[in-house]
């Protein structure tokens, strides 16, 4: 696989060291270090060592292992109650545009990833089935 | 890899047709459908087909294939802009209790998954360094 490194990229920089990070794994295709500004003990980053934006842009081989390293480390942490979130643009609350996964324990007293849900209408199920045939077309 | 099924688990019932669902794409790991109460269009979740509550008691053979998974997904559904969340336990705002990743777009009208961001603290370099020395310690 080739690996891609952008300039100017924070996360390029701490995948090749240039950057210090405090680091908990490390293989060929991933590196998971802590994020320095945490929302619980223990929050941390799990980013592909190649450089793509989005999720959709990375090739697989990184997307085979990221999952696999989320529960390395969620077994290392020992915690019950966690979320792993990974955002895709700025509306959706992607900030430094290198594709990362959020793993996020959430304590007892709260601390940690806060959400709302607000589902939007309730969809038929011929709705649904019509969009999911949709979707199903366009799978590559 | 031994599949496992548990009683009462709707989304167990879903992989074994035993419940309908709007499905998007399924292959000997992986099944993926549209949410029903989605919180944007094209929400939808993906799960592994074995039972397991939480992301770190899966094997690691669904999980190499869910994000390659959300990728074709995200492509399908050719949006910018999504976020990827999981979460583990009733804390982080787990409800049906079979491991699953929800696939959220977010439109420019805002609609999809909101959340709050409340960093606990700014840790030292130094205490980042010695609880990543901790973790590095437990991974398995």
């Amino acid at each position: 696989m080739k690996m891609t490194t952008a300039l100017d990229c924070i996360f390029c920089k701490i995948v090749q060291g240039e950057i210090p990070s405090a680091k908990i794994f490390e293989n060929d295709q991933v590196l998971a270090f802590l994020d320095i500004n945490p929302l619980s003990k223990g929050h941390c980053l799990i980013i592909p060592k190649t450089h793509a934006e989005k999720l959709h842009e990375l090739p697989d081989e990184p997307l085979r292992e990221i999952l696999v390293v989320a529960k390395k480390i969620a077994l290392a942490l020992n915690v019950s109650d966690y979320n792993v979130l990974q955002n895709n643009g700025s509306r959706a609350g992607q900030v430094v545009k290198h594709a990362h996964f959020h793993l996020i324990p959430k304590t007892e007293d709260g601390r940690g990833l806060n959400f709302s849900w607000n589902p939007h209408g309730k969809p038929s199920n011929e709705e649904l089935n019509q969009l999911a045939e949709d979707i199903r077309k366009k799978i590559p």
